[in-house]
């Protein structure tokens, strides 16, 4: 029902028939903050949307999205980790040969600075046992149902629950207006697909992410689609641009992010002719939310942030710009 | 002009607003001649989109067609070899020593049989050449100007002026009813994106085809994709299902190929639960297109021809079922 009223939406104002007024009569973006960052978006959308020399076309209107940071929280880690975590804690007590053997054995400890000191590699074999020789299919069950029963360890809340509501508003504003929203993500493609529809209104087909290899098998007359145990693309830093250009294949013209990883996205999407924004969202809400930048292992925003001035990206803080951060809140 | 009367159109459709006065007055499928096919089609998209045990969501309405053969015309060859064909004799003009080395020999000597026995790993090579070290956006002009340039040997005609008017109907009229329409194609995705949205109205984000590696490049404040001369992944029969789960996310509802590399996409889409449709275009019009199935060393449907029966999919005859071939014969 919201699907076709957001659809009925769309197409009237793709017609024109319902931009001006609803525009003038509700804000748009109610969850942020008078000020720079709300009128530098709104000014964007009307400039890229309206006649004139900005204006650009409905089918190149391509919005990309970070999510970890830039859509939900990523502390104390990411939760695709935290996922992956309670993943082999499960497996483990099925095989408890698991337990001896790094890097399960560090995950079972709970030992919150050695996991952090995984690293990628680490994540990647605990990721990649956490659906080895799984369909996709059966990869999808788990993770909605962990989705359904696991909490956030602050907030004691599923982790859907930890969308930022001022990046929904955002969302859909931009999709009211024409745009197509991507995320485009270091995350795993399978572990977002699953809920990334319901939480952000973006469907499968609008979610690059990083993968591993599958096969397609059929069993008498049962098709499946098996995940390998083997890295196929990793969409972060310059995989970003790349993921971008294999599955969108457009250059977009609004990005969002909040880390280093989000760098080359940035730079691919706002240096460019023609109208651009980037957007960076600056985890400056140690109260509501977490508040890190430079030195943080999750999140890392270092250079990205030195380089927005000077390529004229939109630094969100979150702290100021932001009205609530959760849905829950408001 | 077209693409914005094509949008109003699917606005209007979603809204329900056109689709009973359009559909009462005018046939949809009009290149289709009267019979078990256009009968089956017709059908199977009214019993998916009303209200009835068969409805599909329209969120779901995924229909992937494959490109050569099914799409457009693939005799005498593939037109992307004939595209790298064409590069390799250009590239041959400003470097001379490529004559003497296979593959490059055996295409510049023009000899059909010899061209033809290459397989698919020296058609490989010769894409690899015809885009080495070029960017995505080069890559893209050259393509463009072939397509401008270059005519079919048979007709005399742009190759993109080999396109199926009557899967061109299909195509619109699966849209107009909420379908989200897909390539699925085991040609060069960046070989299709320049062209196919004006020839088919499909968005280079509904592509999916093989691909090669690229990488992102930095040069001052101009950032670049690379094409490299590897290959990333290959779009054709077991990779198609690949494909559309790692593209989509999805799995179709409606599929269409013509030959046996479309065998898998086939089985994954029908064989599932609920209203689905398979379709292969049977090349048997040796008058006006082509006529060839099985022994065939392009387009070869062998073992999908034998198992059409036993999964009920639809078997178009092209001569008799389609009462023009192409948009200039209309």
């Amino acid at each position: 029902m919201i699907a076709m009223m957001r659809r009925t939406f769309l197409a009237l104002s793709l017609l024109g028939l319902l931009a001006v007024p609803v525009l003038a009569q509700t804000d748009p973006l109610p969850s942020w903050n008078e000020g720079a960052s709300k009128t530098a978006i709104l000014d964007f959308v009307k400039r890229t949307t309206s006649e004139g020399p900005d204006f650009v076309p409905v089918d190149e209107r391509i919005a990309t999205f970070d999510n970890d940071g830039t859509l939900w929280s990523e502390q104390p880690m990411y939760f695709q980790v935290m996922f992956a975590l309670d993943r082999v804690k499960e497996l483990a007590k099925a095989n408890p040969a698991l337990a001896q053997t790094e890097p399960y054995k560090t995950v079972l400890s709970d030992d919150k600075a050695a996991l952090a000191a995984l690293g990628e590699k680490g994540l990647l074999q605990i990721l990649g046992i956490s659906s080895t020789g799984m369909t996709v299919e059966d990869f999808r069950g788990i993770v909605l149902q962990w989705v359904k029963t696991a909490r956030h360890p602050r907030f004691d809340r599923p982790y859907t629950d930890l969308v930022f509501q001022p990046m929904l508003e955002l969302l859909s504003f931009l999709r009211a207006n024409g745009y197509k929203t991507f995320i485009v993500s270091g995350g795993g493609v399978e572990f977002m697909r699953p809920w990334a529809e319901t939480s952000y209104g973006i469907p499968p087909q609008q979610i690059v992410g990083s993968s591993g290899k599958t096969e397609f098998q059929l069993d008498g007359d049962k098709p499946f689609i098996r995940k390998l145990p083997e890295i196929e693309f990793v969409d972060d830093g310059p995989g970003k641009p790349v993921g971008i250009n294999r599955f969108i294949g457009r250059r977009p013209v609004f990005a969002a992010g909040n880390s280093d990883g989000d760098l080359q996205m940035l730079q691919w999407t706002t240096l460019n002719t023609g109208p651009r924004l980037g957007l960076i969202v600056h985890h400056t809400d140690g109260a509501r939310e977490w508040a890190y930048d430079r030195h943080s292992p999750i999140g890392k925003l270092d250079k990205a942030l030195d380089e927005a001035p000077k390529r004229g990206w939109l630094v969100v803080d979150m702290k100021n710009d932001w009205k609530v951060i959760y849905p829950f809140q408001k």
